[in-house]
């Protein structure tokens, strides 16, 4: 089963040239679940993957640069004549927020199920789970937390055969938890194997909740809005430090850092060098790169930069001086 | 003085990756206009002319397109500390709409100025005036008209020498229109001379309005969302066709037809082919093309690509193809 994050706007606060608002697209399988809407959101998509029919949308809280793109995302939906209902899921506020819009953007003929969600809740989903987390931020504010079931344990045919079993039918009805002439499924196969994890930071101050929520996840995408000059100021805006999202994700012993919600006040290249300081394994997404993870026993996650395997010609490194490239700014 | 157009984002109704939602800047000596402001406008800025400091935004109507990158564009002034006011002008309505929005949005700290203005109000500004004109949309929506104030005719030295006046000061007195030993300022002046005009459409069906306040402008920005084939679907949605707009332009007897509010339904050469078998003064801007319009004595209006001058390889009869190119996509 894929399973990716699609790095749709990486800037915080103001858009730049290279980055667009935060939004971020998180395919499994067939679903398609965006997480914030910031303003240009389905120009991103149109200008990348394509204005794809999402599942439901995710807001982690309703500063102007994390959802102003929703509006427009809808209208364009209603413009091509979606039918099927969309779900919008965000802390307590967003009925109010998301009418309020919509009375002057212009009503959908779509169904939009506007879910206010609570700490605990838990929405279960064909295959893994989503639930938010609270974080520490101006106004109600959520993390996300997407996680997998458990994966039955690695089956073991040479044990089997050595209990007597054979190839075939025999081996698909122990793996399904049967007992077979005798074997327990327990006997030929290993313990449940965790399914993956993604943590999701949404904007905050370095976090308890997050490093918890983020515990040897796969992937944990924090918010990195100022370099470590401005621990201060940071504080003071209930943000983080490159530095503090890396510290908080060798804690959680996270495999992947994903830096994010870049300002221009600080050059990339300087998030990078302090996170990687004190985490190894920090990348920093541009817009239209994605992490491509798969299961453990398969290998890490990956960042595959936009344009790779296109012909275009990117180098890992270029991270910091952001060179022109690909389709968009 | 300068006077010159610039295009912000060129597509209608939705975006494409390479044509932003609808936004025009005029630029006049350090006047900075923004006419439009559909979502995305603060990037396209931010990644073509810089986000520069607005003195004024004119809105043609409320749908959805035209105006939801203003509560963004708002906000930013806002992060960036802009202390001036801004006024924001559009038809009946204004008022409501952006009090909703920014109630969703969030407040800003400069003044805001609302003015919904009226058919027949005259905004008077430093050399030049901006009209509303009513045009034929769903609900209430302008086009706008941007006419210089008529200059002093051309001096004639040589008469002045004949009629006994001497080169220097006495010059300068005659022509500011005082009677100079006996020599009256029309005997060595020609006859006023008409400023530069602009006329800009809207969303609108061919219309009366339009074409007489058009009337011999020097550059007539149209809509043409549609090809001739689907008139009939251009009525409906009270659009207007390349054709349609092509016609308007040729009875006003316009200097430059700029189309724009293109649809993806069509491809931009259908359109330049239709309107040019028509009026052959029609140009179709991409986005960050300009407009450079020098007084009409001084020569046409010029169609001037983004890029050019820059380095950029940039083709005039590229448009039909739309190749990739400049630094936004």
């Amino acid at each position: 089963m894929d399973f990716s994050l699609f790095f749709v706007g990486t800037a915080g606060s103001i858009p730049t040239a290279r980055r667009g608002l935060p939004a971020v697209l998180l395919r499994r399988g067939g679903d398609r679940i965006l997480f914030d809407c910031g303003e240009g959101t389905q120009r991103q998509l149109v200008s990348s993957v394509g204005l794809t029919e999402l599942t439901e949308v995710f807001l982690t809280h309703f500063h102007a640069d994390h959802w102003l793109g929703l509006p427009g995302l809808l209208k364009t939906f209603d413009l091509r004549a979606r039918e099927r209902p969309l779900a919008i899921y965000a802390p307590p506020g967003l009925r109010e927020l998301l009418t309020t819009a919509l009375r002057a953007a212009g009503r959908v003929r779509f169904e939009l199920d506007m879910v206010e969600l609570e700490p605990g809740d838990v929405l279960e989903r064909d295959g893994y789970r989503i639930a938010p987390v609270p974080v520490n931020h101006r106004g109600p504010a959520f993390g996300y937390v997407i996680y997998e079931d458990e994966r039955p344990g690695q089956f073991d045919p040479h044990e089997a055969v050595r209990l007597g079993l054979t190839h075939g039918p025999e081996f698909g009805r122990v793996q399904r938890g049967e007992t077979v002439r005798g074997v327990r499924p327990e006997q030929v196969m290993g313990p449940p194997r965790p399914g993956r994890k993604v943590v999701i930071s949404g904007d905050t101050a370095p976090c308890e909740t997050v490093r918890i929520a983020a515990h040897r996840s796969d992937v944990l995408i924090h918010e990195a809005t100022f370099a470590q000059d401005e621990r201060d100021r940071a504080a003071e805006t209930f943000h983080s430090t490159a530095a503090q999202a890396a510290a908080l994700a060798r804690e959680a012993e996270v495999t992947m850092l994903a830096l994010t919600h870049f300002s221009t006040r600080h050059p990339v290249a300087l998030l990078r060098d302090e996170a990687r300081a004190i985490f190894r394994g920090t990348v920093l997404p541009r817009d239209f790169d994605t992490i491509e993870i798969p299961f453990p026993e398969r290998g890490e996650p990956q960042l595959v930069r936009w344009g790779e395997g296109r012909g275009l010609d990117v180098e890992d490194g270029a991270a910091a001086s952001e060179p022109l490239r690909g389709p968009t700014s």
